[in-house]
This record gives structure tokens, sequence and C-alpha cells, in this order.
């Protein structure tokens, strides 16, 4: 084991914070080793918003699910997929007059893009999270970012080109530590494949979660009328009404980015 | 600096490794810290395979946009979105009843799904490039795995909740360290925002590529009739013909993902 991979294996998610800054010097660290990530063809089909605006971290409260820690975090950055500055810059060039010229189509961004750009997005937000916890600085991604689209576009100014792909929260850890959670993982057997996927059967599932059940609901205290942990997981998760949230608010963010009306 | 921030700096895209396997102890170090990666709610929404196979290394060569060193790379690994484990689980859990008593729709996976488990499968995916890079393993990230999604299904049996989100070649540097190149990137001003989102000006436009384009066309060396680096690039990336099946794959994928036929 070296550094790194001690940081890597003992990373959890932050989300009660140190009552200090994440200071100037510390945060060019952090945005530096994101910009350095890898990106598709270096097209850097991505860009990072800082929300500092005590009242739009508040507003983000309330928008990204109930999450009253956004609100507190020193640092919050937005990692969003970005394919506006490229068509502008297209634009910019006359890219319209040389498609024109040699006759094909000038094509528009397609879901494919929008995915691309999402990778760049991710693997910058993860190079932030990684330079952040090596200074001593814990993080947590907010999913729920993709949520209420028109809200956030209207919040951030974001035309339709570039998407809200991922939020991170950053601060200092405190000092006992004691709002680190070590939560469990899959064993690999359930995660890795060799040449060729497959699926479980029964007696695997019966007990590929149940470090996690016993984890998240300790005395069997599922949700509802729920009797076991898929059950319990799908209400909670899948069937809540935040992923309802995002099922609508990504369709929204599809079409949009298409070109669709 | 800490030995992190410095290995975030550092880390370029490697293409040509040294003559040496990744051991199986590396491989279990890089596996580790894939699977310690942050996941929405811990769900784990995706899985890794490794393509050890020779002919299938072979055929990736063909079906990922002609890319020969992915054939020599001592480790392949594939970060797919997963959400086939959870939907078979719910099954296994019998949450398809659970709704029924309840009279609520036993909802299927959406586009959303597929980009909150394209998150998991990239975070994942970054953590083991990293963990790799502190080895001494250089990586390579495909994206062209998006593309012929028929083909890709069928050398790896995926079903349709399982998308090849983003594949990585791994392999030592070699002694000298000549295939490393240290690409540019943008300026951070071109890059990162605070509250708000903002395009940019003609004068901006005309500073903002400069290095990329002297990097990457030392002579003007542009394509075709293209007389300048945004027609360059447009004809090299977004109007490729990789990227138009990158669009027609995706879209195939999108819609059996959501069950549209």
């Amino acid at each position: 084991m070296n550094e790194t991979l001690s940081l890597l294996a003992e990373r959890c998610s932050l989300r009660s914070y140190a009552d200090k800054p994440v200071t100037d010097e510390e945060k060019e660290l952090i945005i530096n080793s994101a910009i350095r990530a890898p990106t598709a063809g270096n097209l850097m089909l991505y860009s990072i918003l800082e929300v500092s605006d005590p009242e739009k971290k508040k507003r983000l409260v309330t928008t990204c699910d109930k999450q009253p820690f956004i609100a507190k975090a020193p640092l919050v950055l937005l990692f969003m997929a970005d394919f506006q500055r490229w068509y502008d810059y297209y634009e910019f060039s006359e890219v319209d007059g040389l498609c024109r010229e040699n006759g094909v189509e000038f094509v528009k961004p397609a879901e494919s893009d929008l995915l691309l750009a999402n990778c760049d997005a991710l693997i910058a937000a993860q190079n932030a999270v990684i330079a952040a916890e090596s200074l001593g600085i814990g993080s947590c991604y907010i999913g729920d970012i993709v949520e209420n689209i028109e809200i956030h576009r209207e919040m951030f100014t974001l035309p339709a080109y570039v998407f809200p792909t991922i939020m991170v929260c950053f601060g200092h850890y405190k000092e006992n530590d004691s709002a680190k959670v070590y939560s469990p993982r899959l064993d690999k057997e359930y995660v890795c494949f060799e040449n060729s996927y497959r699926r479980f059967t029964n007696e695997e599932f019966s007990e590929m979660w149940s470090e996690h059940d016993q984890f998240v609901c300790k005395k069997k205290n599922y949700l509802k009328n729920s009797t076991n942990f898929g059950q319990h997981t799908y209400l909670q998760k899948t069937g809540a009404a935040f992923s309802e949230e995002m099922r609508r608010s990504v369709k929204v963010a599809l079409k949009d980015w298409c070109g669709k009306t």
C-alpha cells in the first residue's frame, strides 16, 4: 500500500464539516487537479461552477431532495457536461459555412454527446474529490442535482448544451472524525466479471446484499409494507419521489439537449 | 503538494506499455480501489468486466474506432452501468407483488437511471486509474466502447440494463517514459464559473484554444478544406464517422434501456 491507495481505501462520504473554510489555496489545488483529469479527445467537454452564494446554496437544499448539509458545506462545486462552449466556438469558427461548402450536415449534439460530456465531468469531479481528501478535506456527491432542471438552469443560467451532471460538497473533517461512516460494499464476486457478464442465481441473491441489509436496516426495520431488503430499497430509492423527479427532469434535459420540442 | 496531488498533476494517458504483465496483486489493488469508490445511495449501480481473452481484445481494436494498442494492453477493464443486478434482485424480492398490493406502479429503468449508473461506473473507473498510476501503471480511457452496442452486447452477453459506459486500458510505463505525452488543458478562466454560467466573447474564443491549436496542428496542418482549429476539430471529432456511430449506438442502447421498441 502507498499513500494514494490508503486514501482511496479509507475515503467515505462526509456530510458534516468542521467550522473552517476551504482556503483559496486549497481550492486552487482541488480545481487544478480536476482540470488535469483525462478528457475525451482533450476536448474538455465540461465546466465547473462554484456555488458560493449562500442564497443559492440554501435553495439547493430544497431542490436537491432536502439535504440541509449542502447549505453548510464550505465549498460546493457543480460539474457540468458542456458542449455549449464547443458549439459557440464552432459558430465563431464558421463551421456551418465549411459544412455547406462541402455539402455535409452540420450535426447538433445528440444523446451520445451528453453521455460523453458526462464522462468528462465525472472524471474531473473524482479527481477533485481525491485531491481534496489528500488535503484533509472530505466530500459528498449530490446526484440530485439532475432534478428540477428548469430551476437549476435558471439559478445558474445554463443554456441547453450545459447539463448539471453532478454536484460535490466539500469541507474539512471535524477533529474527532465522528462524522465518518464507513459503509460496506458488495463483494468482488458480485461486481466483477471476466470476458462475459452473467446474471445471478437466487442463492447468490439471498447472500449478496446481506451486509448492506444489516447496515441499513439493523432491526429489519423495513419501510411501510415491505418485508425484505429488496422491497425496502425499491421503496426508498427506485420507487421514491426523488427518483420520479429525476426521471422527469432528465427527460426534459435530454429533449432540450437534442433539440426536440 | 503531496504524493497524491503530484500524481494527479502528472498523470497522462498512456497508449504504449512495457512488455510485462499487470500482476494479480496489482490487479487486486486496482479493483479494490474501484470498489471503494463512492456510489449513489450505496447501490453500486455498476459492474466491472475484465477483457482477458486475446480474441476479444483484438475485436475491440476494430469495434472501438481502430485503436491497435487495445490488443496490446496487459489489462483491459470495462466499467458498465448496471441496473440489471437490481432489477433481477427486485424480482427475487417480489417487488412487483408489493407494488400490486399497494396499488403503485412498479417502475422500470428510465434515462435518468442510466445517467446515475454511468456516474457510479465512471467514479469507480477513475479510482482504478488513480490506483494504477500510484503503482506505476499507466492507463488510457476508451470512450469508443459505447459504439457498436449490438456487437459489444453479444461479445460480453450484456442484458438491456447493462450499458458499457467506459473502457480503460492499463499497463506499466516503459523504462524511458517516452510514451508519456503531456497535453495542454484550457485555462481555468474558460472552465470555471462562480454562481452563474456565461458564454464567451469572440475575443475570448480567439485566445481560448490557441495552445491546443499549436499542440495538435503544429504547422496549421488542418484537415481537408478546414481553415482554422474550430473547423479542424469539428471534422476530426464531432463531425467524424466515430461520432456518428456513437450517436446511432447510444440511441439504440437508450431505447432498449427504457424498454421502447
